[in-house]
């Protein structure tokens, strides 16, 4: 195993060599531009150094890799539309800058694409590739759905909202993990614990993407501080909240979380004291700690050396402690 | 081989057998509702009648023939967004029943699904339909690009008309058969050679479908007479009578296809009195006529007994005398 930014720039090589100028333009345009955008390329770095992990050839998961980026670019462009986003990586969106019947076809081209980058692979690992594929790609469209459906019910609880992130993340994480080993030759033991530690980490990653949300350095977080506060998103911090809450702050916070003010700094500093008082920024964060310990125990049942599960862990460590 | 309703009968009674009723409903109750709809179900059918040609057993080609109904249902879904289309088979289409995110992700899981249906195959089998769908499904996202690319261009010539039509509608019937004929074990000659039937037959279809759009019956013709030519689109009769035409009634269509009274019977008349003067409905009469032979003869081709080449022969013509 090589450290990360050694994948990262295996990853970016060959992503920049497969990707081909085609016809037509206004079709593969779209996709070429998406995919240069950016991004920390979390899921496909796991391709790769989980493929190494388990002492496959990470050069042998590259396509894998690929598709699971391409796959989440894919997402990106829907949702994005879905949810009415004109920025992306503080660029602007692919339906924002050609329209939306682009995003939707260029986005279909690329599910499609992603299949395609399995064909590398001879028919029995094409076939686990693809099954494992499809069953998370329909989990992320569920859970894409969940999210847009919470937007409008008052009933949403944390369980809801831990199966929503789950399905619409961290089964994308753990899928990407299971696919450099499938590629690798694990066993099915190891491929299914690969995919745990994936799937628990990727909660934990969600989980505390919505913290840093609220309560990140505005310096060093990426996003604007308290962007989930003025969507009036129904985060783990505000069921949570809701949840703790005497019956004044909860109608405090549900009121808060049916306005839109021109101006939310006080929306966000109110939202945010009720946070911390009614003791959910604390579980958030013990949340947080559980899910990341669950991951890691999962590490012990991997039939592979200690010191490639002490990488692993590394890894989930960085990016666990990361504040962006 | 049996006859069409036979197999019409076989392929409703499996699909409503697998439809099945799953959370969350905003996403799979808007699947349901499309593929309830009906519809001539002609690729699915073709799967089916062509696995019993090459003297597999249509049983075993259902869930590549509901691969390819799920597909194409897809494609309506997210095309009658970019069309803006508020009807599908007389009923509200998905995105005016719902809204258009709804129709966004319920096509992107209808994608995914129709990959799905290829799982009940053994590796091999399944490597040879997935790579076939996947080509298929990108040439149908270009056509129905090239479709929406014309609309803004003046230099769309015949070849590109029927690249387009190719790719957004025959390309999908060659890969039916072609399904069929893989999971029959037909040998790879045969397979290409239904391939080029169905595709070929596609083309004539197409054709078929824009002359009757012009020149249909209003009484037997289930859409609106004349709507290719409210819709200003470039179709093969209006391309082959700029084609044929004096500059005059050159300058007349290019003021007819650039207007949108709201009276539209002189516009219609106007445009199918030149299709007809400037022989381009002759000429759209006589490439039907040359697509649908082109099939027949690659019938000849097929190392499959004469009675069954009759019968596809048969369907071939049924297809092409309709008049609806």
């Amino acid at each position: 195993m090589q450290n990360i930014s050694f994948y990262h720039t295996a990853f970016i090589d060959y992503l920049e060599a497969k990707i081909e100028v085609k016809e037509p333009a206004s079709l593969y345009d779209p996709i070429h531009y998406i995919l240069d955008l950016g991004g920390k390329r979390l899921r496909p770095l796991l391709t790769l150094m989980t493929a190494d992990a388990f002492n496959g050839d990470y050069k042998e998961a590259l396509n894998a890799a690929l598709s699971v980026e391409i796959f989440h670019n894919f997402s990106l462009i829907h949702d994005d539309i879905m949810d009415d986003a004109p920025l992306r990586r503080g660029k602007a969106t692919v339906h924002e800058k050609w329209d939306i019947n682009t995003g939707i076809l260029s986005g279909d081209a690329m599910l499609i694409m992603a299949y395609q980058l399995f064909e590398y692979y001879e028919a029995n690992t094409f076939q686990e590739l693809a099954k494992l594929f499809s069953k998370t790609a329909l989990q992320v469209c569920e859970g894409q759905q969940y999210d847009m459906d919470f937007e409008n019910r008052d009933d949403v609880f944390v369980a809801d909202y831990l199966k929503m992130i789950e399905f619409k993340t961290a089964v994308l994480v753990g899928a990407a993990m299971k696919m450099g080993a499938i590629v690798a030759g694990a066993s099915n033991k190891d491929q299914d614990h690969i995919y745990e530690f994936g799937r628990l980490l990727g909660i934990a990653f969600q989980l505390q993407d919505d913290y840093l949300d609220a309560f990140g350095d505005p310096k060093t977080f990426g996003k604007q501080v308290g962007g989930d506060i003025i969507e009036n998103k129904k985060t783990f911090l505000f069921l949570k909240a809701l949840e703790f809450s005497n019956d004044d702050d909860q109608l405090q916070l549900q009121h808060l979380f049916g306005i839109n003010p021109s101006d939310a700094t006080d929306k966000i500093e109110t939202a945010k004291q009720i946070f911390q008082s009614s003791g959910s920024a604390d579980a958030t964060r013990k949340e947080i700690e559980n899910y990341t310990k669950q991951a890691f125990s999962v590490l012990d049942e991997l039939s592979i050396p200690e010191d490639k599960k002490e990488m692993l862990k590394q890894f989930g460590h960085d990016l666990m402690n990361r504040r962006v």
